[in-house]
C-alpha cells in the first residue's frame, strides 16, 4: 500500500496534524476507500445503516458543538441569514437520519452491470459500475452537508475529503467522527472519510491529482472558480446559473407572466432562478403585462431601450451586463428577433445552465430545445426545475455546467465510474485474426439489475 | 454569435493565418459545431456518405500529398516504422471508406433518451444524449488519424480540432480539406472540422477552456504527460500502460505460459502489454517453465532474487523499476504473497489500465475482480485483449486511464454528453410542495432506441 497515517481511534474527530501531509492523508483516504469499494453492497448498507444509530446516539454531542459553532458566530457578527444555515436543531437532525435510512434503502449502485459482451465461446466481457474513488468536497456553512454528501459516498463506495466552512468546525468534527464511527462499527476503514480544516489544507490538496479524482465545491461562483483555476483535478459544479426564459411572439401570455414571476421569485438566490428575459418583437405587446407581474411581484427590471420604450414604468438602465447572475429580485430585459435572436443572446452570454422557451408554436419550442446548448432546456416550465430532487434523481451532489462527466443536476451516478471485467479460459489475443478465431461480440442481458439507467 | 473567423472555401486546405488567433479558432469551431450537432441525424449521415465519396474521387490528390510527405521524411531520415505509419496507399484509403461507410450506417446517436420521467401529469423530462462539444485532437505519424477520429466526430455532431504530427502535413491538410469538403456537400458549415499545424498553436488551443470540451492526445506517454500538465481542460487518455499478469497458486501452468507469452509478445509496443509478472509464491515451482517459454519467444526477463533463484538461467538484475512500461520484449517479474501482494504491487505501481490473473480457484478470481481498481480486469485471458475493438465498441477513441467521463477503452459514448430537456403545460416550481401539487416521478419507456446501453 501506499504511505497510510495512522488511523486516529475511530470515534475521536479526526486529527489534522500539523504540519498537515496532503499527500498521506489523500493516499490514506484511497487506500480505505479500496476496502470500502471492494466490500460487499449489505457491508455499505450496514454502515448506513450505523450511520442512522450513531446519528441518534449522538445527537446531544451534534448539538451541544454546534451551540458553540453558534456562539462564536455571534461574538463575531456573523450575518442572520448564515446563522440560521450554520444552526442545527432536533428536526434538522431528524431530517438528516431519513435521508441517511432512505439511502440504506437503495439498491446498491456498485457492480450493476451496464454492458454484457460475448466476446466469443468463455471469453465474456462485463462493464460493471464502481465507485469513482476519492472525492474532495469543500462547502460553506450547512454542516448537514457533511452528512449528506458522506452517506452518498458511502453508497458509492467512495472515499470523502470534506473540507467545511470554519464557522461550523466544531459541528462538522462530530459529524465526520460520526462517520469515521460508522465505518469501524462495519469493521471498515475509518479514514475512509477525512476531515480537513484550513485553507492551506485545501490548497494542498488540490495537488494532489494522483489520490483525489473528483473535487465538488458547494458554495459560491467565486468558490468554485477559484478551485477551478487552482487544480488540475476534475471539478464538478457550476460557477454561474446565468439563465434565460425566453417569450416566443406564439407564447401564451398569462403563462409567460406565470413562468417569469415563478423563475425570478420563487427562490431569487438560486442557481436555476431566472436571471434574464429575452422578448421575442413579435411578443412586445404583451410584454407589459408580464412586466407589471414582475413588477407587481417586487422585482426590479433592468430593461434594453426597445422593452423599456414598450414597458415605461420599468426604469430605464444604461449599461446592462447580460451575463449577470444577479441572485436577487433584479432581472435584466432584452427584445430579440425570435428563436435565432434568443439562442444567439443565450449561447453569447449565458452559463449553460437552464434556459426555458414559452411558446404555444410546437416547432418553436422543438427547434429551442433541439438548438440550445445548455444542461437544461425547457418548454412551457419554470427554471426553477433544474434540480435533482426534482428532477426524481434523490439526493442531489450538485448541478454541473461542464460536459464532461456529468452534466446537469447531477445525483449518485455522477460518484461512480465503471471498470471492464473480461472472464476468459485461457484465451490470447494472438488466437484471433485472419485464418483465426473471430470475435463474436453477443449482446447478452444486462439483467434487471440495471432498472431505471 | 461569438467571434468567428470568416470560412475558407470549403474544398480549400484550412488557412491556419499568422499570428494565429487560437479563441478566434476555437469559438468558430464552437458556433459551427452547434449547427452540425442540432441537425437531423441523417444529416450527420449524408455527410459521412459525402465523405466516403470524397475520399474516392480525391484518391489521386491524398496520394500526391502523402508522396510530398514520404520524400521530405526520407530526406530527413525519418526511421523505417515511422515512415510505415506515414505511408499511405490504395489498400489504406479502402480501409479507411469501409470505416467511414461503417459510421454512416451506424444509427445516429444524438438524441437517444437515457432517462424518460413524468415528474406530472404534463411535465415530463427527457435525459438524450447529445454531443460533447468541441474535441481538440492531437496525433502523430498517421495520417489515416484525421479521417478515423473526424469521421467518429462528425457521427457524434461534434466539432473537431485536428493537429497532427509535422512529418504528415501535407497529407493531413488534404484529408482535413476532404472533412471539410464534406459539410459543405450538404450545407453545413465547413468550420466544424479545422486543422492546426504547430506547437504554438497546440499551446495557445490548450488555453482556451470556454471554447474546447476535451482534449485527446494519442501518441507517447510523454505527448500525453505534457499535454495533461499544460491544460486546465478535460484530458481523455492514458500516460502509460504498465499492465500486470498475476500467476495465482491456483494457475494452470500451461495457460500461464501462453498468457504471459500472447501478452506480452503479440504487440510488444502496445500500452496493453504484459509489463510486469507477478508470481505467487506457490506458483514458483511452475514459474521456471513460464520464463522458459518467455525466453524461447524471446522475451529478456528481469527478475526479482527469489523469482531469478527459481529459475537461475535468466539474468539477475540489480534493481528493477516496477513502474516502468518496456515496450519491448522485456518483462520484470516480482514473487508476492499470494492475492493480497498481487494487489499490493498492482496498486503500488500499476498504471490503472488493465490487469489479469491466471487461476483455477473462483473464489481467489472473483476476489482479484472485485478488488483490483484498474480501467480493466481480465480473469484468465490476456492483458491485450483490452482494446475498443475487442470489446465490440466498433472505433475506437482512446483508452482513458482516468475514472472521470470515461473509463477504459472508449467508444463513441465518449464523444457524447447528455441534456436535460423537460415539456410542460405552464408549471412553475411554486405549484409544488407541502399542501400543493407533488411530484410524480413515473419512470417511462425510454424506447428501443436506447438499446444495447
Amino acid at each position: 500500500m501506499t504511505a497510510s497515517p495512522a488511523a486516529p481511534p475511530a470515534e475521536a474527530a479526526p486529527d489534522v496534524a500539523s504540519p498537515f501531509d496532503a499527500a498521506a492523508v489523500a493516499a490514506g483516504v484511497r487506500a480505505a476507500q479500496r476496502a470500502l469499494g471492494a466490500a460487499p453492497g449489505a457491508r455499505r448498507t450496514a454502515v448506513l445503516r450505523a450511520l442512522e444509530e450513531i446519528l441518534e446516539e449522538r445527537a446531544a454531542e451534534i448539538l451541544e458543538a454546534n451551540q458553540l459553532d453558534l456562539d462564536e458566530a455571534e461574538r463575531t457578527g456573523l450575518e442572520k441569514p448564515l446563522l440560521k444555515r450554520l444552526k442545527l436543531d432536533a428536526d434538522k437532525l431528524e431530517v438528516l437520519r431519513d435521508g441517511v435510512r432512505q439511502l440504506a434503502e437503495v439498491p446498491d449502485p456498485v457492480g450493476v452491470m451496464k454492458r454484457h459482451t460475448q466476446l466469443d465461446d468463455g471469453l465474456v466481457l462485463r462493464q460493471v459500475q464502481s465507485p469513482l474513488g476519492v472525492l474532495l468536497i469543500i462547502f460553506e456553512s450547512r454542516p448537514e452537508a457533511v452528512i449528506q454528501i458522506g452517506a452518498l459516498a458511502l453508497r458509492a463506495g467512495d472515499g470523502v475529503i470534506l473540507k467545511g466552512g470554519a464557522e461550523a468546525t466544531a459541528s462538522n468534527r462530530v459529524l465526520v467522527g460520526c462517520l469515521r464511527d460508522a465505518l469501524a462499527r462495519c469493521e471498515l476503514p475509518s479514514d475512509a472519510v477525512a476531515g480537513v480544516e484550513g485553507r492551506e489544507a485545501v490548497a494542498a490538496l488540490l495537488d494532489q491529482e494522483a489520490h483525489i479524482d473528483l473535487v465538488i465545491p458547494r458554495g459560491s461562483g467565486s468558490l468554485v472558480r477559484h478551485i477551478q483555476s487552482s487544480t488540475r483535478i476534475p471539478v464538478l459544479g457550476h460557477a454561474e446559473g446565468v439563465c434565460h426564459l425566453y417569450l416566443d411572439g406564439s407564447a401564451d401570455p398569462a403563462m409567460a407572466a406565470k413562468l417569469a414571476v415563478d423563475g425570478k421569485c420563487d427562490y431569487p438566490a438560486a442557481c436555476n432562478a431566472t436571471e434574464t428575459v429575452l422578448v421575442d418583437r413579435a411578443f412586445l405587446p404583451h410584454f407589459p403585462a408580464v412586466a407589471e407581474a414582475l413588477r407587481d411581484a417586487g422585482v426590479e427590471l433592468r430593461c434594453d431601450p426597445e422593452s423599456q420604450a414598450a414597458a415605461p414604468f420599468t426604469a430605464a438602465v444604461d449599461k446592462i451586463d447580460w451575463r449577470t447572475e444577479y441572485g436577487d429580485l433584479i432581472a435584466g430585459v432584452a427584445v430579440v428577433d425570435g428563436l435565432d435572436g434568443a439562442i444567439e443572446h443565450i449561447h453569447r452570454y449565458g452559463s449553460g445552465h437552464t434556459e426555458a422557451i414559452v411558446a404555444d408554436d410546437a416547432h418553436v419550442a422543438e427547434a429551442f430545445l433541439a438548438r440550445v446548448d445548455s444542461a437544461s432546456v425547457f418548454h412551457n416550465a419554470s427554471t426553477r426545475f433544474a434540480d435533482g430532487f426534482r428532477y426524481g434523481l434523490g439526493a442531489e451532489v450538485g448541478i454541473s455546467t461542464g460536459r464532461i462527466h456529468a452534466r446537469g443536476p447531477v445525483g449518485i451516478d455522477g460518484l461512480l465510474t465503471t471498470r471492464w471485467l473480461l472472464t476468459g479460459t485461457g484465451q490470447g489475443a494472438g488466437d484471433y485474426g485472419p485464418g483465426k478465431r473471430a470475435f463474436q461480440h453477443l449482446t447478452l442481458p444486462t439483467s434487471g439489475a440495471d432498472a431505471g439507467d
